[in-house]
């Protein structure tokens, strides 16, 4: 419904098939051949960076790919604490702004509204987040880390580390790997295990990271454990768990991160956090690039 | 004393004659010919968006126009959490601003705040809005609105609804429709009547939008009512009012909008709220235009 | 260490010898010369504008220099109400902007950011103030308008007045005027005197400015004494005080002001109070400029 097309949304990878996942691959990897940070320079667009809620590295990145790309951007952050969020619907605010600008990257808390103001806007909507529905660019960051280095989304092992149960991140990254030829582990705590929802295959699921998982392991996703849902230090990934995975695994973290990655690991030529980043530039100017053309 | 001429500061509409008014909208006409949203590279001044009470709608409106008039802009929202608001007087930020930028945007919460502003600064002040002073340029998209439709600002009748005591868009909107032949009915409850001051000509009034007055109404200007100060229900717009009014009769409300205005009307062609946002556009690219040349 | 190089950070002014901020003062006059507001267009390079603590003044003088030199900039201020302060490392986020940018602005609260920043950025960082580190850019500022009014740092009276122990402003500015011929007269209450470990020659102290002082002195610098540290009204800058200053003498103070320097001087030809202001627009016009090329 939602495929990228020039002047559409870009609201949700939900009806996505595996050919059309990887035909992104290839779109980002030729934003990503060259100089991330060189500009091409034509200022005929005018974006939003509407943030309802604070997300300095998702509306930063979004802000560099659009400027890289030659395009303005009007950064409407910090929306509790302006007129905006005053008792105005969100349909009317898309339509105001919808009327100053040519495209609007949308960050909310709520569910489903990304969708609701494609429903009414003029111009492409980007969904940058939608509370604990989807926030597609990071999903497509995630992905393309993971093709970027092995070329491939099938024949690989993913192991999904930390809390499982309330990480949009994880769920969105598990509905697309269920469509490749992907084996996937799961390593948390027992109370914040993967909702049965998205199980779709048979996955391994262990409290600790085993000597045999980690040897198997292609790409270890680590996310945050939040103390107040569960122990944080048994879910640390430890210099053990390290020497455990082979040579050409590669260590992803969405970031922020806490006690859960050390910093002692920053140096180990497999971490692929910071590049994560980088790459959530190629993806973005991919995504402004493609649909404003 | 404060026409809009190159280089001036544009403070109040208090002294504009008829003639002055009709050269305003005929300029903005000029501005909103072309395509709205085209680009004028330049790149010749930097302009600061200086709002010391959030207004996210008029500060975009306001960096969208220096935008596609090719000019940068420095935008200072938040003033009440910054360092500006410590202990500085208004005329100390206003030096220093006016070292860096070619003009400032001011929005004040104090009366006479942009005028103050304009003793001291070497470079043009915009009132952007100073409390319950003036809104100028929200008072100019109302009119252009009008304008646009009817190709004249004489021989209207315009029916102003909801709260009319606190409005400073209504008092603003009055002020200068009083100086065309304009025929005004007020409808509102007796306790958010217009204030004495701004009778100038025998108004109609009535606490309801009677069928008679409905009918020979040009223009319908709902604005909001404010819980706090009497019963919303009663002064909302309804269908029925919808189908008393004439084919021709636009309806406009400056936004955002409560129960008053009910979105069942959006769809209606007479609805001209939305047009509203653009037209403000087209006054606020024209007057930086004028201004900064 | 950390001298001004192409591509390097700027971090401090403690390792720079006498030439060392000749050459610097010499440098700021070049970027002066020019009119301060002309724009350079050259889009080649994306700043990121990174405040932990608010201080409009000097963001918006970054922000002005950057783009009056043709550089974009990414804004990020309130950094304490957004996702970047919720326990994520200063180290991350540095390393994740500086995929973004080409160089960050940095404003921080605790001593030593800027430096600890720049061990792990991969692009140039430019200290706009480390909570009671350094504020280099405002040194050099303050320096610069001294050189400018007399062109030279040697063979100087100048007379520090106000909150001597506090201001890092005036720390800063006495360890480099140290190292000039400069005589240097301390005016302000005992319990705000200035800290032993800054005494590097013979200074006259004094709790008031006499005649005698003030008719010596070529450059009175001003600073606020907080109500909550000690007397203002004593401190303040008067008439009288005035009028024992030669014709020559200079007057400068940081902003923002209280009661101890009133808007009576104003007026006054010997101010540099505003000039400061602009001299710091040059100066940051020449920092960025040397540093990204």
């Amino acid at each position: 419904m939602m495929r990228l097309v020039k002047g559409n949304s870009f609201i949700s990878l939900k009806d996505y098939s595996r050919g059309d996942i990887l035909s992104v691959m290839q779109g980002i990897s030729t934003y990503d051949d060259q100089n991330l940070k060189r500009f091409i320079p034509n200022k005929k667009k005018l974006i939003a960076n509407l943030f309802y809620e604070p997300s300095t590295r998702t509306s930063s990145s979004f802000y560099a790919a659009a400027t890289y790309l030659g395009y303005e951007v009007l950064s409407i952050n910090n929306v509790q604490y302006s007129s905006v969020a005053k008792g105005e619907s969100l349909e009317d605010t898309i339509r105001t702004l919808a009327s100053y600008v040519h495209c609007i990257i949308l960050r909310h808390s709520e569910e489903g509204a990304a969708f609701l103001a494609s429903l009414v806007s003029d111009v492409p909507i980007i969904n940058a987040g939608d509370g604990i529905g989807e926030h597609p660019t990071q999903t497509l960051l995630d992905l393309y880390t993971i093709y970027k280095e092995f070329n491939r989304l099938d024949r690989l092992t993913v192991t999904l580390m930390g809390d499982l149960k309330y990480g949009r991140t994880i769920h969105s990254l598990v509905q697309v790997l269920n469509m490749f030829d992907v084996h996937i582990n799961l390593i948390g705590p027992d109370n914040l295990m993967l909702p049965s929802q998205y199980y779709k295959k048979e996955y391994i699921e262990s409290t600790v990271l085993t000597e045999n998982v980690a040897m198997s392991t292609d790409v270890l996703y680590i996310t945050r454990v939040q103390k107040e849902r569960g122990a944080v230090g048994n879910y640390a990934f430890t210099e053990k768990d390290s020497k455990n995975l082979s040579d050409k695994c590669i260590v992803m973290h969405p970031l922020p991160r806490n006690e859960e990655l050390g910093d002692w690991f920053d140096s180990d030529p497999r971490g692929r956090y910071f590049e994560q980043m980088s790459n959530g530039l190629a993806v973005r100017k991919y995504l402004l690039g493609e649909i404003l053309g």
